[in-house]
């Protein structure tokens, strides 16, 4: 087992943590992948050296071109690829010659087109596995790994290293998804859009990522699987270590005919994957959204320990739609016992309904909130707490929005913190009773700024607030059902 | 017919357009809803006198006072009730003798608490009714009606003037949705907060909404129906008018005990609701994101004639996810005849896919995918479009992106206006095939607050661009069952 994890590590760290690059088919062609890729890795701050090859240029960016990648004065640890398809097997051969043990072929043009383009990539694959050489690809964007500053691709932003991982045989929902981890304030440790994964599999990466420290967390988005037997091994091995949250497209005969057209992928049947998902533990998303809400609940959330679940709201309408949500996700709304509905009746208004949800009907702020939250998790009963609407916690500071004009920019980043401390208490009664406190808040500041500024300042500790009480339900009940695969 | 009509919009004149307003319960406890309430009432800019009505207070907010309603110098049209339960049926009798024709009954503490509350509700109804006055509540937050600068409500947001009417059993729901619709940047006809619906029932305001002319939209959340019948007979019609989405909460067992508590609405069963659905044309949305996305949609976008759907994408991901989405919407991808195959042969890369979803594969910017989207819709088979991911119609616009820092604030107004563009000229081909076409986009800024403003620029030529595929095809399911209904 040491042994095992010891070669898989020293497999991948050629791609994922390089010393050096060789760039093949560098371009001065700003409308050209050859360029947009390379810039793209001198702006995320690679600190090793960068080996532009071209036949035909001198610099680009600022570096030296070399003629190719025989003339590089070093042996460099990783090929990036983005010659034309024809010319791609020998330059894998090259690299091979120089010693490169891996590459990342962006070439597109091959499988994906049919017959002749199949047969190309066969030819690649085994000339990369004759000489030693593992490869990513081809028809693929790139990888990214913060930790290491390494930013081999397509889009111009570059996610904060974090604990969040990222493998897709699309190379725009990884864009998607990595711009929406920066977006919610959270970070990446590794992602890989992995294309045709015509050496390289799903599950080989998320293998690697079972072992990699920095990741808590796996994203995948597949169309199809090379090996099924294969992927259903491993998935079943790493989901006990992590979580692992998958969007698996072609679902319906239009979707798996764009799959194949798309990565060759072969989607397979729907029901089998649903089947893998419950023997393997894989965690099933039905969106890009659902994804990232479940991953991120998982960064921060204790899992819990049953489906038992009190709802603390604010709003009546929210409180009946959590409800609903979580009775769909299987959840069980539990019956406060009388005990702790006398409590609550300690000193909440006298109005409130006496149930769960436990609606404050506008009636109760600040530390009430967080007492009744407290109350129901100390409720033997309750293994999760939803709170729909974080305002009324806050206390009076909303309350007077509208009166501080005057001092904007002060007001605004207090309320940025006061928003942020009140999701911290709530983690820290999660933490304290081990169980679950997933709130869901419309952030009513009117603002999509502030809103957003908010939620970047909670990812940054790893904590956030949903939107909707479907997202929180939708976040609890794959909590709940990762947690009794654990168990 | 007429008569009706004409009836309809007298009875509802003095709740929606009143030109004088008793405000009974006025308060200058600034936690208090006698204070929030006529402050927003203030903050909204009524152009009409508000007589504040409080018998130990000589004026609140500026306003003058009056001791009780009688003492009022005029007859008012509205009035706002925000007294104590015990009292409200005394003023609803006071009102009548002052003439006033409509109220408005924040007070919560009714039917909802049980037997006792049921009481004194139906005290306060048949006071109302056997008087000739109309009353919204109890246990509301408020009525809007931006046209008319009216905003009796709690949260101090103000939506702008527009045709998505909102009809809510529960005032944080209309609170949800109406902020949803600014930062959308669309706007407000109407915004009822129904709450008890002792006397006015969800039918009543829907009947009305019918008949008003700035409301293009009905946006709807309904617990539970006092009267089913009616409700059967008055959305069928309308939804032959207008668009109504509904939101049924209380579907499971748990979500209809919470709503019991709420407004003591009795949730009915689920199947039942979704037969009164199919057989009125009310659309079913399953979450509040869903019903505005799809809402919004029907403001601009022309109604398909069929389920024939082209997808025309810049992601073979995200294509793969719109083609399941879509698939599992009931829509179906038509298969491209070999006429426009050519057709879009001639201008697209060498490379692409030859298929639906029409994937440009990075391989085409600007003229070229509005030409794509033409051919398509173009196509006889073809009902609607969807588009997934813009940034290419964009051009070259945005990848120079990260080259204009020193000049943000003129790029970042051209941006906007370079995205309204491109959703612009998308929604004119709608227009001139008669066909849909609807967008979804990460927009890769980088930047919440950039995206933010897009979307609201968008929003105020009734426009959208939806973030995920899933959403798109979601909103074009709707209308597309929408549309057969109507035919």
């Amino acid at each position: 087992m040491e042994q095992k994890s010891t070669d898989l590590v020293n497999k991948f760290t050629p791609l994922f943590k390089p010393r050096s690059v060789a760039f093949l088919g560098a371009s001065k062609d700003i409308r050209k992948w050859g360029f947009i890729t390379l810039k793209n890795m001198v702006a995320g701050g690679f600190p090793g050296k960068i080996y532009p090859v071209n036949p035909r240029e001198e610099e680009i960016l600022g570096l030296r071109v070399y003629k190719s990648v025989s003339v590089i004065p070093e042996n460099p640890d990783l090929a990036v690829i983005v010659v034309p398809p024809p010319n791609v097997v020998q330059v894998v051969k090259d690299c091979i010659g120089k010693g490169i043990k891996a590459g990342i072929v962006i070439t597109a043009g091959f499988a994906e087109l049919g017959e002749q383009g199949r047969k190309l990539q066969d030819e690649m694959v085994a000339a990369a596995r004759e000489g030693g050489m593992i490869l990513v690809g081809p028809n693929c964007n790139g990888i990214m790994n913060p930790w290491e500053k390494i930013h081999i691709q397509f889009p111009p932003f570059f996610p904060p290293a974090g604990n969040i991982a990222v493998v897709a045989q699309s190379g725009n929902v990884v864009d998607v998804l990595a711009r929406q981890i920066i977006l919610r304030g959270f970070g990446c440790s590794i992602c890989v859009s992995s294309g045709n994964e015509a050496d390289l599999h799903v599950e080989d990466y998320i293998e690697y990522l079972g072992e990699d420290p920095n990741t808590r967390v796996i994203l995948s988005y597949v169309e199809g699987f090379k090996d099924g037997d294969r992927f259903f091994r491993v998935v079943r091995e790493v989901s006990r270590k992590k979580p692992v949250i998958m969007l698996k497209a072609g679902k319906t005969s239009a979707g798996a005919k764009a799959a194949m057209s798309h990565t060759a992928s072969i989607a397979g049947s729907d029901a089998v994957f649903a089947a893998i998902c419950r023997q393997t533990g894989v965690i099933r998303a039905g969106n890009l959204d659902e994804q990232l809400d479940i991953g991120v609940a998982f960064l921060r959330q204790p899992l819990p320990k049953g489906r038992g679940v009190g709802i603390v709201t604010a709003g009546g309408g929210w409180g009946v739609l959590a409800a609903d949500a979580c009775a769909e996700e299987g959840l069980e709304l539990v019956t406060l016992p009388a005990e702790t509905i006398a409590e609550l009746d300690s000193f909440l208004p006298a109005w409130w309904n006496r149930g769960n949800p436990v609606d404050l009907v506008a009636g109760a702020f600040g530390e009430a909130i967080f007492k009744a939250v407290e109350l129901i998790l100390r409720c033997p009963l309750v293994d999760a707490a939803v709170v729909t609407s974080i305002m009324p916690a806050l206390g009076s500071e909303w309350l007077t929005a509208t009166a501080a004009v005057e001092d904007r920019g002060r007001w605004e980043s207090n309320l940025v913190q006061a928003v942020v401390n009140v999701i911290d208490r709530f983690n820290k009664l999660a933490d304290q009773y081990q169980k679950p406190v997933i709130a869901a808040s419309e952030l009513m500041f009117g603002d999509a700024g502030m809103e957003a500024k908010i939620i970047k300042a909670m990812g940054k500790s790893n904590a956030a607030c949903y939107h909707m009480p479907h997202q929180a339900a939708g976040v609890l009940g794959a909590l709940a059902r990762y947690s009794e695969y654990i168990r």
